[in-house]
C-alpha cells in the first residue's frame, strides 16, 4: 500500500470515529462501540477494496457491502457521507431523529447506498448469503468466455451477536456447502457483548466452526491496514469457499477510558469522553462533525476511480451486449420489468387438485417463461410441489440449476430469498409448511420493512394437514402473517386462483420509500400497497375442486382482493371465505338455498386488498349488500376477520389442532357445509 | 454385554420395527424411516441405559429421553408400550387417529412417558439443553457430599433436520460453553433428507462443528449394541462436556427394497413391503402388531430393575431428607406448589418507573423468596432489568449461579426455558426485546401446546423504544403473541401492576391435558386457562407513573383481566388500555371531564382473562356499562381488540415504526392524551 494512500485511509478512519461519536452524542442515543472499533476496516473497504461508484449506487455489478451489525450504523452513514453517496452531513447531525436519512439502524430504500435494512442480529449475514448466491446465478446466466458482466464480491461486517444467532449458523452451513467463494465476511471479534465479556456465553471456536462449514478462515489484526488488505486478497483468491476474516478488534477503540468495555457498545460517550477521544486520536477536541478538505479530496478521487471502473464495465457490457443480443434482451427484462407472458396451465372446472399441486404446475409455466425465476424449499420440495422439473439443482458445480436446496433451514432460506431479491435480476421463492413460517418470521418482517417482492410459499395451510397433529397444523399463522404491515397473504381457493395468486405476486416490485420529508414516509408506512412488498402464498395439502368463475373475476381480485363466486340478488346471507373454505361455502350455499335462503358467496384470495378496498370505499356495493347477514369461514384464527364479523358469525379454529384424518377433523372442529348451515339457521 | 441380554434387546428392536411399520401402515400415514433406522438404539436405551421406572414416569431423578426427531414417534410409542408405561397396544393400532394416545408427533401431557412435545425440528435438542441445565442447578441446590439425590442424564435422539436448524446450533454452542456433561445426544446420521441425500444441502462436518462448540464427539456404528454401549459409557464418563454420538445408520433399515432411500422417511411401506420387511428381519409376515411373550417378560424385568433403582434412590432420598430437613423442605416446595410469600417492593403513587425497572425490583424480591427461580436474558440483561443482584452467574464453574447468560440466542433461550420448566423443581424466565419474540416464536408456541408455565419477559414493548427505529419497535408482536392459543400476555400499566403480573405468571402450573376421551381434549383445546400455560410479560422501556388503584383491583385482574381505574357513574365514554397507554387515558380522561364528558377508564393487564370473562358472562356490568361509547388505546396492532371496538374507535399502530425520540413519535403517531380527546370529540 502506498504510504500516501495509507495516510489518507488513516485520516478517513479518524474522521469516521469523530463523526460517529458526534452523531451518537448529538442524538444522546446510539452505538459508538462498533464504529470506533471498525473505523479502519470501513475506511479501507470503501477506499481501496470495494468496487463501487458512489454516483450510481444501483450499478448492477458493484460489490455489495452489508453491515450485519446494523447498530453500528454511524460507521455506514459516515462512509456514505464521505464517499459521495449524497448523504448530507445535516442528516448525520440529526442521527436517529424523526425524518433523518440516518435512522437508528440502516434502512434500505431510505438512505442511498444502504444495501439492506439491518439491526436484527444475524439477518445481514444470512441475507448476504443470498446476495452472493444471486451473483453466481447471474454470472452463470450472463457471462461468456469473452465477457464477464457479473463479477462482484459480497462483503459483510458481522459482530459476535450475528454469529451467535442460529440464522447465521444455518446460512454459513449453506454458504459453505454451496461454495460461495465471493462471499467475504469480516467478524468484528471484540470479545465484548452487552452483558459483559463474550466469555459469559460464547466460548466456542468460531474459527473451527467455520472450517467445519467448509469456509476459508483467517485471523487478522483489526487495525493494520496492510494485514487486513492481505487477508482480503487471500479471501478473494479463494474462489471455492466463502471466507471469514476474524478481526481481532477493540470495541470503542480510540476512547481512552471506555474502549474495551461493554458499556461503550450502546451508550453515548458523554461530552467529556467525546473530547478525550478526539484528543487521543488527533482530532480537534472542540470541533464537531469534522471532515478535512483532504478527506473530501481523497474520497472524491476514490469516487472518480470508481466511476472509471464503472465506465470500464460499461464498455465491456456494451461489447457483450453486441455479441450476445439474446442475453442482453434477457438482462434488460431481468433487471427491468421482469415481465413475461406465461402460458398458464388450464384447469378444468370440476377437476380436483390441491392448490400446492396447482402451484407446482404454475411454477413449471412460470419457470419456462421467466428464466430469472429461481427457488426452492427447506427440504420439503416434494411436499411443497416447488420443484422445477428438468431445470437442475443449483449446486457448487451447477450454478445454472434453478432448484435451490436450502436444507432444513427455514430462517436462512427466507433470508437468502431476501438477498436474492435485493441483488437484482432475479425473482426468488422459498417454501415450507405454513406452520414453520414461525421459524422465519423475522426475515418475513424484514422483507416487509424493506418492501421487497420476496415470495414465500407456505403449503399445508390448515388443520387439513391431518395426522401430523397440532405441531404441524397452522392455526394462528394466517392471522399472524396478515398483521405484518405491508405483507400480502394470498390464499387461493382452487387451481385457477392459484395461478392468479402467482401472477399477483410476480408483478410486485421493490417499494421506494425514500423520503424527502416525513410526510412521504407517513403515506408509505401506513398503507398496504399491492404494487410492492413481499407475498405469501398459502396453499393446501388437500384436493380442492375447481369451480366456475364469473367474468372479470381476475380484475376484481386485483382491485378488491375478492370477487363474487355465487351472485345472488338481494341476498339474506353473504358467505365469505378464503382458500379451501370457499368450496365448503359453495356446498353450504346449495343446502341453504334448498332451505329457502338467498345466498351470495365471495372468495377473498387477498384479505389485504379486500380491507384496503373497503377502507378506500372502492368495494363494489354488489359485493356486500347492506341488508344481508355476513358470515366468514376460514380454517384459522378469528382475529384475521376482525371488523368484518363478530365471533358469532365466524367459523374457524382458534385453538390448537389434533392428530387425525383431515375429514374427521373437519367434522370434529365443525368446519363443514353442515356446520355453516347450522350456524346460519341459528342466527 | 451378556449374550442373553443382547438377544433380548435384538428381539425388542425387531419388535419395534414390526410395531412401527404396522402402525404407519394402519394409519396409512407417518414416518417409518426413523423407527426402522433407530430401533436398535431405542431398544438398547430403554433396556440397559436409561435409569427409569416405567411405573412412575414422574420420578424426579429419572434419566430423560427426548425424541427430537419427533416424526419418528412410532419408535417412542413402541418403547413406551413395550416397557410398561401403560400405553395400550390399541392406541398404537390407532396411530395418528383422532383420540388416540399415539398422535402423529409425541405430545407431552397426553401420553405417559413422553418428556416433551416434539415435531418441529431442532426443538427437542434445544429443549434438552434446558433439561440438562436444570439437572445441574438442582444437583447443586440439593446434593450433599453424603447424598446425591439429583444425578441423571438427559438423552436426545436427533436427526439431520434437527442439526440443520439454527436453534440447535445456538443450543449446542450454549451447552458446550456451559459444559453440560450429562447431556448425551445421539445423531441419527443416515445421510438422507426429504429431498434426497444430505449431500444436496448439508455437507459440513458435524463432528468438527461440535468439537468447535467444545463437545465430546464420537463416531459409532448404529447397529452394533456393544459399540453403542461403549460410546455411551465414554459419554457418561466425560463430565465436563456434552457428548455427541454420531451413529452411522441406514434410514428404513430392515426394509429390503426401501432402506436407504428418501421415500421411506415419511411414506408407509405398503402392504407388500411390510410383509417383505417382516420376513427379512425374522418376524411372521402374516401377523400384525406382534409382541412375543419373551419380549414382555424381558421388559417386565427391565421395569422391575428400574423400580429397584427407584427404591434405592428413595432410600437415599430418605436419608438425605433426614440429614437435611431444610433442603427437604425446599425440595418439597420446589417440586410441589412452588409457592412462597413474596415481600413485594412498595411503589409510591406518583413515582415514575419503567415497568421493566419495576420488574427488575420485583425479581429481586421473587428471587429472595423463591430459591427455585432462575432466569436470564439473550444478552440484554441490563436493558431487560433481569439481573438477580448478588445471586451469581450460572456457569460451568458455578452451578449455583441464578443468572443465566444465553448469549444472543433468543430461540435457544426460549427452548432452554421450556426445558428447565419441563425438568421440574424450578421456575424459569427468559428475556429479550419484544420485537425479538419473533426469533423465538416456535418455542413459545410449543410451550403453549405443552401448557407449561414458562415465563417470557419482553421489554421495550412498543414504538416507545424510540431511536432504534422500525427494526426494533414492536407493532404486530402484541397481537401476534396473543393469538397463540393458551398463551397469556400480561401488559402491566405501572409498577404495581408489574408486581401483579409476576404474581399471576408465577402461580401457573403445567396443564394436564391427558385425556380419556376426545371430549376432554375439546375442553382443554379451546379455552384459555389462567391456571396453566406460558406467560409473556410485556414491559416498557420508558417511565410510567404509578397511579392510585381502587380496592379489590388485584382480584379483579385475576378474575376478569381488568379493573376500573377511574370509575364514573353513567359514563358517556369508556376508555380501555393496557400498559403504557393507561397513563395516557388517565390524562385524557381529565381533559375530557373538563369538556363535560363523563369518562370511565379501565386497565386491562390481561386481554386473555378479559376476553374469557366477557365470553363466560362473568364480567361485572359496572366495567362496561351498555350506553357508553367504548374506545381502546394500545400502541400495537388493532387486531388484538377485534370484537371490542371497530378501527374507528381504536388508537394504535398498525404500520411499522420510525426512528426518532419516543415523545416525538407519540405525537407523530397520534398516541397521546390530545389525540384521544380529539377522537372522542369527533365521534
Amino acid at each position: 500500500m502506498e504510504i500516501t494512500t495509507k495516510k489518507s485511509i488513516e485520516s478517513i478512519a479518524r474522521t469516521i470515529r469523530g463523526l460517529s461519536i458526534d452523531g451518537v452524542q448529538a442524538a444522546n442515543s446510539g452505538h459508538p462501540g462498533l464504529p470506533l472499533g471498525c473505523a479502519d476496516l470501513g475506511a479501507l473497504l470503501y477506499s481501496s477494496i470495494l468496487k463501487h461508484d458512489p454516483a450510481d449506487s444501483g450499478w448492477a455489478d458493484r460489490d455489495r457491502f452489508v453491515l450485519s451489525a446494523g447498530h453500528g450504523s454511524m460507521l455506514l452513514y459516515s462512509l456514505l457521507h464521505l464517499f459521495g453517496y449524497g448523504l448530507p452531513i445535516e442528516d448525520l447531525k440529526r442521527f436517529r431523529q424523526l425524518g433523518s436519512l440516518c435512522p437508528g439502524h440502516p434502512e434500505f430504500g431510505l438512505t442511498n447506498g444502504v444495501e439492506m435494512t439491518t439491526g436484527p442480529l444475524g439477518a445481514g449475514f444470512a441475507t448476504a448469503v443470498g446476495i452472493a448466491l444471486a451473483e453466481t446465478v447471474n454470472a452463470s446466466r450472463f457471462n461468456t468466455s469473452a465477457h464477464k458482466v457479473v463479477d462482484h464480491f459480497t462483503y459483510v461486517l458481522a459482530g459476535d451477536g450475528c454469529l451467535m444467532e442460529g440464522v447465521s449458523s444455518e446460512a454459513a452451513s449453506l454458504a459453505g456447502h454451496l461454495g460461495l467463494g465471493k462471499l467475504i465476511v469480516f467478524y468484528d471479534s471484540n470479545h465484548i457483548t452487552i452483558e459483559g465479556g463474550t466469555d459469559l456465553a460464547f466460548s466456542e471456536s468460531v474459527a473451527k466452526r467455520f472450517e467445519a462449514y467448509n469456509w476459508q478462515v483467517q485471523l487478522s489484526d483489526g487495525y493494520d491496514l496492510e494485514t487486513i488488505e492481505a487477508a482480503v486478497l487471500r479471501a478473494q483468491s479463494e474462489t471455492g469457499k466463502p471466507s471469514l476474516i476474524i478481526l481481532n478488534t477493540t470495541i470503542g477503540k480510540g476512547s481512552p477510558n471506555r474502549a474495551g468495555t461493554h458499556e461503550i457498545h450502546g451508550t453515548p460517550l458523554g461530552p467529556d469522553e467525546v473530547k478525550a477521544t478526539k484528543l487521543a486520536i488527533g482530532l480537534d477536541p472542540e470541533k464537531f462533525f469534522q471532515v478535512s478538505d483532504a478527506d473530501y479530496a481523497f474520497t472524491a478521487n476514490v469516487a472518480k476511480a470508481g466511476a472509471k471502473a464503472h465506465e470500464a464495465w460499461d464498455s465491456v457490457f456494451a461489447s457483450w451486449a453486441k455479441a450476445n443480443p439474446e442475453k442482453k434482451k434477457e438482462w434488460d427484462i431481468s433487471y427491468g420489468t421482469r415481465h413475461a407472458d406465461i402460458a398458464w396451465p388450464k384447469f378444468e372446472v370440476g377437476s380436483k387438485l390441491a392448490t400446492r399441486a396447482a402451484s407446482g404446475q404454475c411454477l413449471q409455466a412460470i419457470a419456462a417463461a421467466m428464466p430469472w425465476v429461481i427457488g426452492g424449499s427447506a427440504d420439503l420440495a416434494p411436499s411443497n410441489n416447488t420443484n422445477l422439473k428438468g431445470l437442475g439443482d443449483y449446486q457448487k458445480e451447477n450454478r445454472a440449476g434453478r432448484n435451490l436446496h436450502f436444507g432444513v433451514r427455514e430462517h436462512a432460506m427466507g433470508s437468502a430469498i431476501n438477498g436474492i431479491t435485493l441483488h437484482g435480476g432475479l425473482t426468488a421463492y422459498g417454501a415450507t409448511f405454513m406452520v414453520f413460517a414461525d421459524y422465519m418470521r423475522p426475515t418475513i418482517r424484514l422483507a416487509a420493512i424493506m418492501r421487497i417482492p420476496s415470495i414465500f410459499v407456505f403449503t399445508h395451510d390448515s388443520f387439513q394437514v391431518g395426522e401430523d397433529g397440532p405441531t404441524h397444523q397452522p392455526v394462528e399463522q394466517l392471522a399472524s402473517l396478515r398483521i405484518i404491515p405491508g405483507l400480502e397473504v394470498l390464499r387461493p381457493a382452487d387451481s385457477e386462483e392459484t395461478a392468479l395468486a402467482w401472477e399477483l405476486a410476480l408483478k410486485k416490485r421493490s417499494g421506494h420509500h425514500t423520503r424527502a420529508n416525513v410526510g412521504d414516509r407517513v403515506a408509505t408506512g401506513i398503507e398496504f400497497d399491492p404494487e410492492n412488498g413481499p407475498s405469501v402464498l398459502a396453499l393446501t395439502r388437500q384436493n380442492l375442486s375447481v369451480f366456475a368463475k364469473p367474468e372479470g373475476w381476475k380484475a376484481d381480485v386485483a382491485h378488491f382482493g375478492a370477487y363474487v363466486v355465487r351472485a345472488q340478488k338481494n341476498p339474506d346471507v353473504i358467505l365469505l371465505a378464503t382458500g379451501s373454505e370457499v368450496g365448503i361455502l359453495l356446498n353450504a350455499a346449495e343446502l341453504l338455498t334448498n332451505k329457502g335462503k338467498r345466498v351470495q358467496v365471495l372468495s377473498v384470495p387477498s384479505l389485504e386488498r379486500f380491507r384496503k378496498a373497503r377502507k378506500d370505499g372502492t368495494l363494489p356495493s354488489s359485493f356486500l349488500p347492506a341488508k344481508a347477514v355476513l358470515y366468514v369461514v376460514e380454517a384459522g384464527h378469528y382475529l384475521s376477520w376482525a371488523g368484518f364479523v363478530d365471533e358469532e358469525h365466524f367459523i374457524g379454529l382458534s385453538r390448537f389442532g389434533e392428530s387425525g384424518k383431515a375429514e374427521e377433523l373437519a367434522v370434529y372442529f365443525g368446519i363443514t357445509p353442515d356446520a355453516v348451515v347450522e350456524l346460519v339457521e341459528k342466527n
